[in-house]
Parts: C-alpha cells; structure tokens; sequence
C-alpha cells in the first residue's frame, strides 16, 4: 500500500462526520473527493474548499480512483453500499468508517468483502449536537480519541495506515480494541448515559421547572437532544451489550432505591463514598 | 419588624454555606455574628473579615442580640437547637435556614417554636462540590435561584424581609414555593438526578475506561463527587417525594429498555422526539 500522504481519500456521505473529515484532510494537503446524495452539498464543499471534487452518482471510473475510502453514513446504508459497489474498488483499496457501533458490522463486511481490499473499522469519539454538513469542521477532532478496531482479518499495513488516519485528521490519542471490547465501552460510556438521559427528560413534564434549575438537571440531559434516526439505529446494532450496560446501571439504582426505603443510611454512605472515589479517576 | 438594613444577623454553623452568607452580608455592610463549633473557624473568618464578631458558645448574652438568625447546620441539629435555645432568641427575631429540603422540617419548627419568633424555610440554589469555610464566597449566590417556602403560620413582613434577605445575598431570582411543592422540584431536579450520578458511577468499575470518556459520561457523573453524610440525610427527610420520582425515572428507562429489547424502532424514536422538544425548553 502506498504511504498515507500519497493517498486520495474519498468521503462516502457528506454529513456533519464526514464533511468534519474533508475539512481536516483537506487542510492537512490530501486529495480528498466525495460521493454524497444531494449536489447542494456537493457545492457547498465545493465552495468551502472541504473537497477538490465530488459526484452524487456512484461510478465505477470515479470510485477506482482512490486509494482509501471512508464511509460516513448510517451503518445499514454504507453495508448494503459497499455489497452493492465492491466492484469498483481499486484492487488494495482500504475501506474504513466512522461508526459508533463495531461488533455488529465489521464482521460482516469482511465476511462478504472481495479478497484484495481491506476494511478495517475507525470510531472517531468526535462529535456534535448538530447534523449537517453546515456544522462540519476539523477542530472537532483536536484531542479526541479515535478508536481502530482491527480483526485477524486485518493485515498490519492497513492497521497502521487507519492510525495514521487518525493523526492526520488531529485526533489527540490513537488507540487500539476489539470490536467487542469497543462495543462494551461505547455501550457503557455512551449509550447507556444517552438512555439515561432521556429516560430522564421525557419522565415529567419538567417545563414548569425549568426557571428552577441548576446545573445538574442541565448537565444531566444536555445529550438528551437527540438524532432519534440515528441513535435508535446505533442501539439496536449494539443492543446486547446495552442491554446488559443497562442491567448494571439499573441494579445499582434499584438497591439504592431499596436504602432509602429502608432507611439505611450506611447503605446509602458507603455507596456515595464509592461514587466519589471512582469519581475522582475522571478528574 | 426592623427594616432589613438595621437588623443584626447572626450565621448559626460556619461551613461554605453559612460562610458564604457571612461573606455576603458583610460585604453589604450588615453586622453579621457566627456561632460555631471550632474557634479556628471563628478565627479565619475574622482574619478574612466574614464576620464582626464569633462565638464558639450558646449563650443568651450573645444570641439575643440577633433579629435574624440564619441556621446553616445539617437540619437535624439545628432542629434539635431551636428546640433547645429557643429560650435565648430576641422577642421578634426571624429564624430562617439553607436547607434543601422543607416539608419534614418547617412544620417541625413552626409547631414547637415560640409564638413571639418566627421560623420561615429558605432555600438558596447554589453551592459548591467543596465544603468547608476555606471554600466560602458570596459569588456563589450571584444569579442563583432563592427559594422562600412560607406557611400559613408566616406573617407578610416576615415573609418580605426573608425575600430582602435572599436579594441582599446577591441572588438573581427571589421565589415563592409551599414547602411540598419545593420538596417535589428538589426532589426530581437534584436528588433524583444524584441518585442516577452515584448509580451510574458504581456501577460498573470504569477505572479502565477514563481514558476513553468524552463529555457526556463526564457530564452525567459531575455531582457523583457527593458528600455522603449530609446528602444521605436530605434524602431521607424527603423520601416519599424522592422515591416518586425514582419511580417515574425507573418507569420510563425500563419502557426504554422494553422498546430495545423488542426492536421497537418507532416506540424509542417517538421517545427520543420527546425528549429533544423538552430539552429545548432548558435552553
């Protein structure tokens, strides 16, 4: 495979992601195009310098240009994508992604991709409350994490090209799981406070509150604005695992619930005790 | 009653509360007095000029010479002073507290309080994660919601200066609940979202994964640094109104949970929806 900085890159799917994505390859030198539906955003790319060129057509003489592609669409459109395209892939092509959610796709990619290229999954821990190419840039990855999740399927050379993927687009911390151990901490650090959050918002009508609160209302519910098409999706890709994030959260919740009918006070201090030493390693 | 500007004050407790009162006050150009446990207490909030004068004994000598006294002690023991002392307050003075909870005490007091003084619960939204005198700052009222939860037994002048009061801390807003609707708003916008903070941050041994939180996992876990002594006895002095709340939380996150387990797309993406109108109304 050739080095990185020789590569075209090509953004599959111009959303807040992946324009973010052609923003910081762009500005970093690379030749960057794009597939994406509407040519509006295509000229709104165009007009912010975010690619050199681009097409909402899928073509097999526009697609065997590039050396990496990355897709940036929901997971059960960019799997049936690639099913439908991998023709046009240029013979060594590394594929990759940007999805939240691993076990439950990378597999199976593999599973039916052509020998002679190679996806590899990539989860940038970048993001904001906005959708839309209008919102994208390059500053959201400056210290983030991205996340590879290689598989024996993966060959070393395009293991160290997604890392330096990563570089490139300005993440702070590069590293390496597997797509399970990946899934277990997304569904914890992640999915499971989402839930949370709403569960939260939607449990009272809180309108008549609002002038009353604090911060820790706020903070608790800042995620519950949500892409409810996009996140319901995620869920279900990776339900088992936050199902079981779900459990722990929720037997916790219930014995404390159980001290405070109890009037168990000792219950109640050693677990808040616990809380604020393990509270203290995220500080 | 005196206008609110000739009344000496006295802080019953100098912790960062009844600190952050002494500061406050002083700073306005009230005579403010303390009584507290420690005399280096008394003594750094001299140094720092938090008050004009201390004591670390109860005495009448000293107590009477009080129009308002502002108890910010941990509520069983303040409710255990009153009853003690009561002989010793000024004929006329204005008792009044910090306290985040009001049903399970403001009855309390008023029933076995002298008929010539008068309790009246307040409640100032602010606070810090530390405790301590060290921590004291008036700034913490700046803006903050200022709660006053008067009864029937309440007189319109003691009423007006415990409003005054809240206004001379410097707070933004000046608002009047019953003690039971209070009780309900503290219950669902603060305890509950800390019973959800602590369960989420014991639930699962997260050590391993700081290295991969982003913000929403540090967000929902802020107030999971807690001070178990004071807040499990909030909790059980507002417990049948915590638990409802608990209960309205558990209803939604295990009809959440319902939705993931049975595929239910259109059941989660309706609740989603709902929860970023509502989210919308905190902004």
């Amino acid at each position: 495979m050739k080095p990185l900085n020789e590569c075209r890159i090509l953004i599959v799917g111009l959303g807040l992601m992946g324009g973010s994505y052609a923003d910081a390859l762009t500005s970093k030198g690379f030749e960057v195009g794009a597939i994406t539906r509407k040519q509006s955003t295509i000229d709104l790319a165009l007009e912010r310098g975010l690619i050199r060129h681009g097409s909402t057509e899928i073509k097999k003489e526009y697609v065997e240009k590039f050396d990496i592609i990355v897709f940036a669409l929901y997971p059960h459109i960019f799997t049936e994508w690639i099913e439908k395209y991998q023709d046009y892939f240029k013979p060594g092509a590394l594929l990759t992604d940007v999805t939240g959610v691993k076990g439950s796709i990378v597999y199976k990619i593999q599973e039916m991709l052509r020998g002679d290229v190679e996806f590899i999954g990539a989860h940038p821990m970048a993001g904001r409350e906005m959708s839309g190419i209008e919102y994208a840039t390059g500053d959201i990855f400056k210290g983030a994490n991205y996340i590879v999740t290689p598989t024996e399927k993966n060959s070393e050379e395009a293991i160290e090209t997604c890392k330096e993927l990563g570089k490139a687009l300005g993440c702070g911390k590069i590293r390496t799981l597997t797509p399970g151990a990946h899934d277990e901490m997304i569904g914890f650090l992640s999915q499971l406070t989402h839930c949370i959050a709403v569960s939260l918002m939607v449990c009272k009508d809180s309108r008549h509150l609002s002038d009353y609160t604090g911060d820790s209302f706020r903070d608790l519910t800042r995620i519950a604005r949500i892409n409810d098409e996009m996140w319901s999706e995620l869920f279900l890709l990776n339900k088992e695992e936050l199902l079981r994030q779900m459990d722990l959260f929720l037997d916790k919740f219930n014995e404390l619930k159980g001290f405070i009918e109890n009037d168990d006070v000792s219950g109640m201090r050693e677990m808040m005790r616990l809380s604020t030493i393990r509270r203290g390693y995220f500080d």
